[in-house]
C-alpha cells in the first residue's frame, strides 16, 4: 500500500481521536482520506481555470469547428502530461447547420427581422464574426412558409388548453413561443402536434432581458438583440446521433435516412431577440393574453391570429460531422475495473464560457490535482475517467455516442458518472441518484465557501431557510440534511442514468451568477469573469466539491450507496403519485359538478366570447397491490443492508469485491428493458425527462404521464412494470444481504 | 292603508301560497311588497340614464365648476319634479387648484414633464381645455424642490423596510411612487415621515396601463399621456373640509388656519403619467428593485438615487369654494322620522363619467321610479333621502359636512345609508354593516343579471366559485351565502359610517368594466359608453338593487337587521386579529433565531451590501379576558333577540316602533367617544379605514393596528375600549329583548 505514506501515518496518530463518520471508509480509513482531501484542496487554484478559460473560449468551439478540435487536442495533451492514458473518441454525426434563414412579417407595417447579435466593443470575442454559428434552432425541419403567426406563451400543452378556451387555434398558422416553461424543443413538437406549420421561439425580456436586470454589457442580462439557440431535436424520445439510434455512430455505422428519423422536429423552427418579436407581437390581434401569459415588452399582448401574415423559410445544411471526446483514465490502484467517471462536455454553441467551459476547467482542475497526488505516490485505488464531451449541444451527440458505443462495459464497471455543465457564483446544487445522498450530504459539509468561510451546505442551508415562508421555515429549522433533486434531463448525464441505469449526479453552484447571455455570442469570457464568477471562487468551489466526490468513491472501503434512501425515496414518489391521481379524481368531480350547474358559463364574460369548459370523464382507482407488495419487501430488504453493511469492515478482501460490484449494479436493476412508452431508450422506472417538459424530471415516468395525459391503462401497466423491476432490484439487494452470511 | 290597491289585493291572492320569506316582513305583508318590487323594475329604464349621463359629463364638474352648479341644479328640478322635498345644502370649503406646476430632471439628460393630457378626436369631451382642473394632487403642499429621485415602490411603510435593507434612504430625497397598493394619499405621508422632501406618484402600465390591455382610445386602459389625478388630503385623520374638523362648514363657521392644519400634506406631491414617469425611472442608479416593486415600463427598474437632481416646483390657489349637495326627501307615510338615505357624489375630477355619475344615474332612476310608485299613490312607510354630494373627490367635502352639521339629527333618524360611487359591468358587491349581511343576500337573490338570466347572487357566486382555487372551490360549493365586505374608506359612507356609527353599505357592479379612465379626462360619456356599461344594463341592475335594498328598509315592519351576524363576524375579526398576533410572536421568535445563527448573513450576495435583518423585541400576550367576557355576553343576547324577534309580528304597532327604534340605533354603540388612537374623529370600534392604508379596511383597529406597528400597549388599551363598546352594544340588544318581555 504505497498510498500511506509517512505522512499519513503522523496525521492519522494526530487525530485518531477524532469521531468524523465517513460513508463508505472503515474508521481506521477515514483520517487517510481527509488528510488526501486536504492535500488535493491545497492544490486547487484559480488562476489555471482562468487560463484554460481563456483559451478555450477563444473562438467558436462548436461540433465541427476548427477551435473545437483545437481545444479537445489542448485538454487531451494537457490530460497526456498530468499521465493519464488519453484518447479521442471519434463519432461521425448528423449535425444541421444553417443555410439560409428568413423571417419577415408582410402586409402594410412590413418588417424584416435581423437576426444577428451585434459586435459589443466591451466584449472582445462578440466580432468574431466568421466562425459563429448564425441564430438557429439545430434539427429544425427545412421549410418555407407563410401564415397568420398565433401566439402561445411557453407552447406547452397546458397554453393549447387556454388557447382552445379562447376559441383560438393554430392549424395553419404559425406560433410564436416565449423561451422558457419547457425546454425548448417541446415547443415546436407540440405546435406540430395541433397543427401548426412553423414556430418562432424569442427571449421575453421578463425572463432574461432588461426585467430581470441590467443588459449586457451594462449588466450580466440579455441585450435586445441577443438569441438563444439550441437544439430542437426529440430528445424525450431518444438523445444522440439521430441517425444511430441506440448504437455508437461509429465511421462504419448504419445509418437511418433523414426521412426516416423520428426526432428531427417536424416544422421549421427559429430563435429570435426580443427586437426582432416586438413587430410581430405588435402585430397580433384577437385576445388580450391571460395574465401569466404576459411578458415585459411595452405592448399589450394578443394571443392572435395576426392581421398580416409572417414568412419563415429556413434551410440546412445535413452534414455529417466528426466529433470529438477526450477520454482520460488513470487505472486504479486497487480496483482497476472499477470506475469513477466525470464528465462536462467541451463543446458550446459559440464561445461557451459559463455554457460549458466554467464546468470544464474545474473538472480540468480536479484532474491535474488527482495527478500531481498521484506522482506523490497517492493513486486513487478506483479507475477515474475523465471526459471532456463533444456535441452536448447539438443533442448530447458526444456522450450518447460513446456510452452507446461502450454500453457492456460500462453497465460492468462504472461505480457512478457525476457531470457538471456550466458553473456560477452562489449556492452547491446536487440531482442525481438518490442512494448517493447521504453521500453528498457529506461531501458539502466538507467543503467551505469562499464568500462565507461556513460549508457550502450551511451556506445553502442559510439561503433556503431566508428565502422559504414562514412554514417552510418552521419545518427547516434545524435540519440542515439536504434533499437532493431528481434528475430530468439537459446534460451528459442521461445516456449513463438514463439509458444504462448507472448512479449519477449533476453538481455545480448557481443563484448569484444570473444572466442573459445563455447561448448567444455573449456568452464570452468577458460576460463569465466579469458577472458569473469573477475570479473563478466557485470554479475552485465546485472542483473541491466534485473532486472530493471522486476522490471518495475511488477510494471508499464499501461504495457508499444507502438504498433504504433511495426506497424511502421511491416511496415518497408512490405517494405524491397517487396523491395526484385522487387530487385528479376529486378536482375532476367538482369540476364536472360545476360545468353541471353551468357555472362556467354564468361566471364568464360574455362579451369575451369564450369557451367554458367541458366535463371530463371521471378518474378511476388504479390497482397498485403490486407495487405495495414490491415495496414492502423492498424496505425491508434495504433495512437489512443497512444494517449489515455496519459491519462491512468484517468481511474479507473477496466478498467485499463481491459486495461493492452488487452494490454500484444495483441501479441497473430499476430499468425495464422495453423502457417507457413510445420512447424505448429511456429505461429508468424511476426517473425520465418529461415528455413534454424536457428539462423537467418526471418521477415514475411510466405511471405519472400516464395519470397526467389521462391514459389510465397505461399508467397501470406502468404501475405494474414499476412492481416488478422493484421486485428485480429487490433481489439484486438481497444478494448484497447474502454476501454477509 | 293607501298603499293597498285593489291591484295589491288581487296580486296578493295570486301568490298567497308562496313560501318567500323576506327579513323585515311579517308573512302577511310579503306578497305587497314583491308586488311593489315589481312594479318598480318595470319602471326602470337605462335610456334616463343615458340621457343624464350625457348631460352630466358634458363638461368639467369638479368643485366650485360652472357645470358642477348646473348639475347641481339639473337634479334639484329634476327631484322636485318627481315631488322630492329638495333643497341645495351649501358649505364652504378649502380646495387648492394649482397655480404653477414644475418638474424636470436635471443634468445632462435633462427633460422637463409635460404634465398634459392629449384630446382624442375619438372622445368628444377631452378637448375642453379651458374647463379641465390640470393633473395635481389636491391638498399637496406648496413647495419648491430640487434633489435625488429615490423609487419607493408603493410608497407604503412595507416599502421602506426594503429600502433600509437595501441601504437606501429618502432623506432630503424626492420620492417616486407608482400608485396603487394603498389610497395615494398615503404615499406622501410616509415618504415626508422619512424625510423626503417631495413625491411623484405615477400610473405604471402594469396596474392600468398597456400591461393590462389596449390603452385608449383603442381599448379602455390608460394611454401614456393619462394621469390619475386625486386628494392626498390626511383623510385616515379626518375627511371633509379641513378648516372645520368635527363640524359643519357652514358660511359662518369658525375656521382653522391652513399652517394649523393637520390633515395637509407636508411636502409637494404630483401625480405624473407613464410617458413623465419613464426619463425619470430611467435616470436612477442604485440596487435593482426586488421583483414585486418591477412595473411594466421597458427598463430595468433601479432603486436610486438618481445621479442627476430632480426638481419639483408647485404652487396652489388655496381658495374658499361653495359647493352644492343635493338632497332630497320624500316623507314616509308611517313613519316620517325614521329615514333611509342614498347618496352618491356628483363632482367629478373632471368629466367624471364612471366616477361618479355612473352610480349617480341609477340613484336618479331610482327616486323617479319610487316617485312615479307614490303618484299612485304608494309612498314608502318610511322618508327615504335621496342625496347627490359635491366634493366628495377631494375630500369627501359635501358629505362630511353634511353630516357634521346634521348629526344629531341623523344619529336619531337614520335608519341606515346607502352609498354607490360608480358602477359598470360585471358582478355585484356589497360592503357595510355586517347587520345587514342577510337582508342584502335575499335583495341579491331578487336582482336578474342582465347577461345571464339567473340573479346577480347566484352570478356572483359563479364568479367567485370558478375564480377559486381547487381548496376554494371545495370550500364553496353548493354554499351560496354571501359574505359581505367590510367597509374602509373612499366613498361618502365614511362620515354616517365611522363618524356617527349609522349602518351603512356599498353597493356596486364591477369586474368587466376594468379600464385606466380613472380620474383622468377620458373618464368620459365616450369612454363609458363604448367600455364600461354599453346600454346601461349594469347602471339599471344596480337601481333595482340599491332601490330594492332601500324599499325594503323602507317598508319593513321590522327593520332587518340581525345582531347575531353582527356579533359573529365581530367573533371571527377577533379569532383573526389574536391569530396575527400569534402569528407575529412565532415569526418574531423564529426569525430571532435566524438571526442568532447568521442565516441571513450566510443567505445573502455578500456583492449587493444589502443589511441583513436585525433582532426584533418579542411579542408579549395580550390579556382578552375582558373581551371574552363581553363577547360571551353579547352573543348570547343576540342569539335570544333573534329568536324574540320571529315573533314580533305579535308586537303591537307602539312597541313596533320602539323595537325599530333601539335596531337602528344599536351599532351607534360601537362607537367609542374618544375615538381611535390620534384620529378622534373615527370612533366605529369595528371598522375604519387603516392609517397607513387609507382605502383599505382594519377591523377591530384600535387593536389591529397596535398589533402590526407593534405598539403593545395602545392594542391592549384598545382590547379594553373594545370590551366596554361591546358591553354597551350588548346593554342595546338586551333593550331590544326587553321590549317583548
Amino acid at each position: 500500500m504505497r498510498f500511506i505514506s509517512i505522512l499519513f501515518l503522523v496525521a492519522t496518530s494526530l487525530f485518531a481521536q477524532s469521531q468524523q463518520k465517513l460513508s463508505g471508509f472503515f474508521p481506521s480509513n477515514v483520517q487517510k482520506q481527509l488528510e488526501y482531501e486536504k492535500q488535493f484542496d491545497a492544490i486547487i487554484s484559480s488562476s489555471n481555470q482562468d487560463a484554460w478559460m481563456k483559451f478555450l473560449t477563444s473562438r467558436p468551439h462548436h461540433v465541427g469547428s476548427v477551435q473545437g478540435k483545437a481545444n479537445a487536442d489542448f485538454m487531451a495533451d494537457l490530460f497526456k502530461q498530468w499521465g493519464y492514458e488519453t484518447e479521442l473518441a471519434t463519432y461521425e454525426v448528423l449535425f444541421p447547420t444553417p443555410k439560409s434563414r428568413l423571417l419577415e412579417l408582410l402586409g402594410d407595417k412590413k418588417f424584416k427581422a435581423k437576426l444577428e447579435e451585434p459586435a459589443l466593443k466591451e466584449d472582445q470575442t462578440s466580432g468574431q464574426k466568421s466562425e459563429q454559428l448564425p441564430t438557429y434552432n439545430a434539427y429544425s425541419a427545412d421549410g418555407d412558409v407563410t401564415a397568420e403567426l398565433v401566439f402561445v406563451n411557453r407552447g406547452i400543452p397546458a397554453d393549447y388548453e387556454e388557447l382552445e378556451k379562447m376559441g383560438v387555434s393554430v392549424k395553419g398558422k404559425i406560433v410564436i413561443a416565449k423561451y422558457g416553461g419547457s425546454w425548448r424543443g417541446i415547443k415546436p413538437k407540440v405546435a406540430a402536434e395541433h397543427g401548426a406549420i412553423g414556430c418562432i421561439i424569442y427571449s421575453d425580456p421578463k425572463d432574461d432581458g432588461y426585467v430581470e436586470g441590467d443588459v449586457y454589457p451594462q449588466g450580466p442580462f440579455r441585450p435586445q438583440q441577443g438569441v438563444q439557440r439550441g437544439s430542437v431535436m426529440d430528445m424525450p424520445v431518444y438523445p444522440g446521433d439521430p441517425t444511430t439510434p441506440g448504437y455508437g455512430s461509429t465511421k462504419d455505422a448504419k445509418r437511418l435516412d433523414i426521412k426516416d428519423i423520428t426526432t428531427i422536429m417536424k416544422i421549421p423552427v427559429l430563435p429570435i431577440s426580443y427586437e426582432d418579436a416586438l413587430p410581430l407581437l405588435t402585430a397580433l390581434g384577437g385576445p388580450v393574453v391571460p395574465d401569466a401569459w404576459k411578458g415585459g415588452l411595452p405592448i399589450t399582448y394578443h394571443v392572435g391570429p395576426s392581421l398580416s401574415k409572417v414568412h419563415l423559410a429556413l434551410q440546412f445544411n445535413w452534414d455529417i460531422k466528426t466529433l470529438f471526446n477526450v477520454i482520460a483514465k488513470m487505472k486504479g490502484e486497487k480496483y482497476p475495473d472499477e470506475w469513477v467517471i466525470r464528465g462536462n462536455h467541451h463543446d458550446g454553441w459559440v464561445n461557451g464560457a459559463a455554457d460549458p467551459v466554467s464546468g470544464l476547467v474545474s473538472e480540468m482542475e480536479e484532474a491535474r490535482a488527482i495527478s500531481e497526488l498521484a506522482k506523490k505516490g497517492m493513486k486513487p485505488q478506483r479507475t477515474v475517467v475523465f471526459c471532456a464531451w463533444d456535441g452536448e449541444e447539438p443533442a448530447l451527440l458526444g456522450s450518447t455516442e460513446w456510452v452507446e458505443d461502450h454500453a457492456v462495459e460500462l453497465q460492468k464497471k462504472t461505480v457512478a458518472y457525476l457531470n457538471s455543465d456550466g458553473n456560477s457564483r452562489g449556492f452547491v446544487g446536487f440531482s442525481g441518484s438518490h442512494a448517493l445522498e447521504q453521500f453528498f450530504n457529506e461531501v458539502a459539509a466538507d467543503v467551505i465557501d469562499p464568500q462565507t468561510g461556513v460549508s457550502v451546505k450551511d451556506r445553502r442551508y442559510a439561503k433556503s431557510i431566508s428565502d422559504a415562508d414562514r412554514t417552510g421555515r418552521a419545518k427547516m429549522y434545524g435540519n440542515k440534511y439536504m434533499k437532493i433533486g431528481a434528475l430530468g434531463a439537459g446534460s451528459d448525464y442521461s445516456p449513463f442514468f438514463q439509458h444504462l441505469g448507472i448512479p449519477s449526479a449533476n453538481i455545480g453552484f448557481g443563484g448569484e451568477g444570473s444572466g442573459g447571455e445563455y447561448h448567444s455570442i455573449y456568452d464570452s469570457y468577458d460576460h463569465y469573469t466579469r458577472f458569473k464568477d469573477p475570479g473563478f471562487q466557485y470554479g475552485t468551489a465546485l472542483a473541491k466539491t466534485t473532486g472530493r466526490s471522486m476522490m471518495r468513491l475511488a477510494n471508499a472501503d464499501v461504495l457508499p450507496f444507502d438504498y433504504s434512501i433511495l426506497v424511502n425515496t421511491i416511496g415518497d414518489y408512490l405517494t405524491d403519485v397517487r396523491g395526484q391521481l385522487d387530487q385528479m379524481r376529486n378536482d375532476t368531480e367538482l369540476e364536472n359538478k360545476l360545468v353541471g350547474d353551468k357555472l362556467f358559463d354564468l361566471a364568464k364574460d360574455p362579451k369575451l366570447g369564450f369557451k367554458s369548459p367541458v366535463a371530463k370523464s371521471s378518474v378511476p382507482f388504479l390497482d397498485f397491490s403490486k407495487v405495495d407488495n414490491a415495496m414492502f419487501q423492498l424496505k425491508s430488504t434495504a433495512e437489512s443492508l443497512k444494517s449489515a453493511l455496519s459491519k462491512a469492515d468484517k468481511l474479507g478482501s473477496e466478498k467485499l469485491t463481491i459486495l461493492n460490484g452488487i452494490l454500484f449494479r444495483a441501479e441497473q436493476q430499476l430499468l425495464f428493458e422495453k423502457g417507457l412508452p413510445r420512447r424505448p431508450w429511456y429505461k429508468h422506472m424511476i426517473y425520465a425527462p418529461g415528455f413534454y417538459t424536457g428539462y423537467g424530471v418526471k418521477t415514475l415516468p411510466g405511471i405519472r404521464e400516464g395519470i397526467e395525459e389521462r391514459n389510465w391503462n397505461e399508467a397501470q401497466s406502468y404501475a405494474d412494470n414499476l412492481a416488478s423491476t422493484l421486485l428485480q432490484f429487490n433481489v439484486s439487494l438481497q444478494k448484497a444481504v447474502q454476501v454477509f452470511k
